[in-house]
């Protein structure tokens, strides 16, 4: 018999990821045939939207046009859809991941497996953390982290893209792979999961400050010294926040690290919320109602927790030029012109 | 007496550099206040280029719409110009290195040292080499190389940017730093000046990848993943090519490395040719004459040069899948379609 699957979550990446589950159990004997995915209920134009996933195959409302394999079969009941599972997918939005753990808390195997795919970190009032640890406090599971250049749309689409998996335990990563890899989604393990977790928050900051200067009128050139400042900043911020388990160079050119952060600040909705913050009167709430339907914006968030966790290390704010100003500039009202005079005093060229 | 200076070359890119070494070299009693600036005669309306300069102190054919430092002097006589300078700056089209360089064997100071700001290589029969070995053969000095994610246009205005100094003799580097260096020009000094310098020219094999998929109609996902795989050739060719003196992870998170590459993978002449290659059915020859006024492009010269040397040192085809798919798809009229194969067995992702 092989493991059971539960997907956690039906959003656009979550109904674009159980393409490729689906698939893979449906012709990998290490894996049941059958994927549970746990739909959060509703109703679309008077039917449940699990009735249509497993009578249509397809998620008309977070993935539109494309069809989901039928052993893919979608189930309202969280705990339902858990019960015998031995290998997690957590995909839903960071927000929910607390209260769903608490619900499976104690309604799992006791020797279940996980994988997150949530990106970003959990804001606590005891300051950032990740969204693994989330899980592993609550379930006490082994957790790995799936984090790369990976945009739902393309990856349902079958267009050729790269992605991490950041895990401790390496044989859970490599079974992870073999669930997950595809042939036009291809997946390098590594062990430095930590690393491959806070790089996927971290890149938002950057973007932020990618925003600015296109705001400012610089080109391309300015865009890839922010890009590496801000990747130099998030190696040395990854050293800071995990002390007792140093990040490895290498992660950093894993398609979480560089990758990622390169099509964040080229296209992605923090570069873009950014530039307009930088180019018009308005605040970024206004923006997030205007712009993002009134989702928050990461990257300022992002900014004001790492700029709380500098502090309580006592870190100077001259080591982070690139992550203090854009802190500033969002929270203090610092002028956007203010980001070139902070990189300009980068310590790298010191 | 501060060093005398001399810039052989007065492009666009020389001419851009021009305005930085003329104001440090102004202001820094460690530079002598008159720079030469070996610049090839040409006639322009009547007038030779190197009086214009040196009255309007302008570049009217190569950096037009920009002051040159009064200080900057030109000097039609290659010899005459660099008789007493300390330092030279090279700055020329590759193909020229070798005669200029012929030209000053013998006539300057025996302690001279010099800076190649020559972006790619030297194609000869014997094979790839390094255009600072070229310098360094003939005129037997310290050779430092600076690369960056640098656009002469940009760089002159004073936009923000970043560069890259590699200097096997450090303390070398560490002046040349202080006679580039400027606000909005800023410097990282590294010793492994070797992959400083390949990484300039592998960067546009890279390029030509981008553009293809870029053809094949892929998004932002696939791209980035282009980026990443060829950043990870580029790393593994250069441990191979350069087996005496390894080089260091840390260099291709330099702005020579991961920047320069980002940026020519976006908006560089590589990936725009090699776009075009791969949407009609004109042969490069045809599309250089249209697009480039008759110029090679780099990256198809390269990926043959870097082939001819996986031959030479038996390296399989397959552990370099995007540059061999690159030069084959050139070079041996396979179907573009057929680079994403290529990258689909990836030995990165095994």
């Amino acid at each position: 018999m092989g493991k059971k699957v539960c997907i956690v979550g039906s959003g656009n990446w979550g109904s674009a990821i159980s393409k490729i589950i689906g698939q893979n159990c449906a012709s990998d004997d290490a894996f049941h045939d059958k994927v549970h995915m746990y739909v959060y209920e509703e109703m679309i134009e008077g039917q449940k939207l699990t009735e249509i996933i497993n009578t249509q195959h397809e998620n008309v409302k977070y993935l539109p046009g494309h069809k989901l394999p039928a052993n893919v079969v979608a189930v309202p009941d969280l705990v339902q859809a858990a019960a015998d599972a031995d290998m997690f997918i957590f995909v839903v939005p960071h927000q929910f991941i607390r209260r769903l753990c608490s619900t499976l808390k104690g309604k799992i195997k006791p020797d279940a497996i996980g994988i997150s795919l949530i990106k970003g970190m959990d804001h606590t009032e005891a300051g950032l953390q990740l969204i693994s640890d989330v899980i592993r406090e609550i379930l006490q599971m082994d957790v790995s982290v799936l984090m790369g250049a990976n945009i739902a749309s393309e990856v349902a689409n079958g267009d050729f893209c790269e992605t991490t998996i950041g895990s401790r335990n390496l044989q859970n990563g490599q079974l992870f792979k073999r669930l997950l890899q595809a042939p036009s989604f291809r997946i390098c393990v590594v062990e430095d999961a930590n690393t491959v977790e806070i790089c996927g928050a971290l890149k938002n900051i950057v973007a932020c400050g990618a925003g600015f200067v296109s705001a400012l009128g610089y080109g391309d050139n300015t865009r890839a010294a922010v890009i590496r400042l801000g990747l130099m900043e998030m190696v040395k911020f990854a050293k800071a926040f995990f002390p007792n388990s140093p990040p490895q160079m290498a992660t950093f050119l894993e398609s979480c690290g560089v990758a990622d952060l390169v099509t964040t600040c080229y296209g992605g909705r923090n570069k873009r919320v950014s530039e307009a913050y930088a180019k018009s009167d308005k605040t970024i709430e206004e923006l997030e109602a205007e712009m993002l339907n009134g989702q928050k914006l990461q990257g300022p968030q992002t900014a004001e927790e790492v700029y709380k966790v500098l502090q309580t290390l006592k870190i100077q704010d001259s080591e982070y030029p690139l992550f203090v100003s854009v802190y500033n500039i969002f929270y203090n009202k610092h002028d956007v012109k203010s980001f070139i005079e902070c990189l300009q005093n980068h310590p790298e060229h010191m």
